[in-house]
């Protein structure tokens, strides 16, 4: 493990995809949105998965140096084509159109095809936020999610962000997926040598396990809720529904269709992915939005807690206690393998590596 | 247990609200708010509940004879007061204008406050879908869901329905509680003498429960996800998120300050419930969406099952078959408890009573 000062972790996967020729704007921003992950410990977001983005410019299956174009709109929507782009470079020019038409109309509703991975929901919706809005960030992805009774993956984990502000830059944030649990979990109970307990992953076999070294393997997660009588359905469906507002309303592929996210020198063919920003402009309805935020964040945080070691927080604090620690310290912690593979990744794009400060 | 005529059901609750002084067209599309929920086995939102309504009615917290009315509007959106009138008559009222901003500029998005209980969302977003739209439908309700950590109940169970048309008069139907499971179940498994599983429910303590029993004493339910290591945190950013979406938008009474629903001479004031109605144009998007929705119903329900017992089916199948059945038999089965409780309604009112037909 070592510590790397944030700017340092900007500047590094800016110049990889600079030395793959892509343009600095789109460059800096996909950078950006692998920090922004990172910053708030969704470290399987960041630059975790800056070989994957790389790999993609490389074999040629994401073009970034094209630009994201509206197919169609009206007053509160616009239907975007994003042309194969970086899915930051298509977040930006999506949520900046949909937070236009919320500002104009009350609403902005902006569904986006041939995109890539747009990094963490969660990022993308508090643009909005930041301006007053309300906002809904939607992605589908590579099929992860297993329906309920069935015996294969053909949902992504479909991940939901709702962002909404409330007083003095306090804000709510919800950012999650749609699984169970995610597969970084699995992998930290295979680490632990520990069960999984029932309703979080299938085996090899189409049966549920509790050996997480199985559910590594088959890479087949259990919807929210779990098993059918735990209300696993809930979990399908909502991941169904992600898909319905993202591929089946944008064109892109969609479920089944989106092919998997692997390193390869030879491309898979474009991602095709297909994304949702929804914006409302909530001075529209009854005043004293923000405050209400407010008041309803405030009384969660102060009820009395189950386990006095355990505060009662409201969703996003979590997020915001990391990301303000990031921002305090100007530094974050990778562990080795993050490490290790940026080193590679120097080399191979002869990169100046990061900075790494030993702890 | 006995068989009731489908027109029965709609022709008895019509006539207790009537026999209140209630106008024709409430009393009616009220009736057959309750309907529309026996059809489709949703029996805890149907008959179950008139005694709650007629008593809201008698005791003076619902006032259905008033009219809603749009507090402000843009062309995608409009702030409803609904004067405490029944919530079906504020739901036609709203989602019917959402229906039509959409078809106007694409997106219809309604808030509506001073409502009360609207019974199954899914009802009011199968409106639009029956018009080639998709559709939200959100409210909030009495204090039932546990946050995450805490000890007691402070959202309601704030059910998210989303209802998107396929080909052949075939939809994407989703209609859940954001709570693990429904009280219902709970009681379920008392009758039964089976125990929890955990991450179902808190007892009187406020400390998770096993025992059904306890659990229906606390009526304290856990979020969908259960546990905090199984991802409840998720179910309760759900709810949480569906309250910002309706009372903290909407103005109305939101999570903690919302009363409980008890049955009583005294009225407790008005519910002040608060709904939002979301409706989207698909055909604004890319075309082929009724063709893509078709497609994925298909898939899913045809993908082979873990097990050979259990079909996978694709979400709002269950309620397609139970409510196809009551078209096809004309006749809904009510256990003994809601026949008595009806008995009990006509006699009070003096109404003729439900017909019913021994099995």
């Amino acid at each position: 493990m070592a510590k790397v000062p944030v700017e340092e972790v900007i500047r590094f996967s800016t110049d990889c995809f600079k030395a793959l020729g892509v343009n600095a704007k789109a460059a800096c921003q996909q950078a950006d949105m692998l920090y922004q992950a990172d910053r708030i410990g969704y470290f399987s977001h960041g630059l975790n998965r800056l070989e994957f983005y790389v790999n993609d410019v490389k074999n040629g299956a994401c073009t970034p140096n094209k630009q994201p174009k509206v197919e169609k709109e009206t007053v509160s929507m616009a239907w975007v084509n994003a042309n194969n782009v970086f899915g930051s470079t298509a977040s930006h020019f999506s949520m900046d159109l949909a937070i236009k038409k919320a500002k104009c109309s009350g609403v902005g509703w902006v569904c986006v095809k041939e995109s890539n991975h747009y990094g963490i929901g969660g990022y993308w919706a508090m643009k909005a936020a930041k301006q007053g809005l309300m906002a809904f960030a939607l992605s589908n992805s590579s099929p992860l999610l297993v329906p309920t009774r069935s015996k294969k993956a053909v949902l992504g984990t479909n991940p939901i962000a709702f962002v909404a502000p409330g007083c003095d830059d306090d804000y709510f944030y919800l950012d999650f997926a749609t699984t169970a649990v995610s597969m970084g979990k699995i992998a930290f109970y295979a680490r632990k040598g520990r069960k999984l307990p029932d309703g979080w992953a299938l085996g090899p076999n189409g049966k549920m396990t509790n050996d997480p070294k199985e559910a590594m393997k088959a890479r087949q997660l259990m919807p929210l809720g779990g098993t059918e009588s735990s209300s696993g359905y809930k979990g399908y469906g909502l991941a169904a529904m992600v898909e319905v507002l993202c591929g089946i309303t944008a064109g892109s592929k969609y479920g089944h269709h989106i092919r998997s996210w692997v390193l390869s020198n030879k491309s898979g063919g474009s991602a095709n992915l297909g994304h949702a920003f929804i914006v409302m402009d909530p001075h529209q309805f009854a005043p004293g939005f923000k405050e209400r935020v407010s008041e309803c964040l405030s009384y969660w945080r102060n009820m009395e807690p189950a386990d006095p070691k355990l505060p009662v927080i409201a969703p996003g604090d979590m997020e915001k206690l990391v990301g303000g620690k990031t921002d305090r310290e100007g530094t974050i912690t990778y562990i080795k393998r993050i490490l290790e593979h940026s080193r590679k990744i120097a080399k191979d794009l002869k990169v100046k590596p990061l900075k790494e400060i030993p702890l």
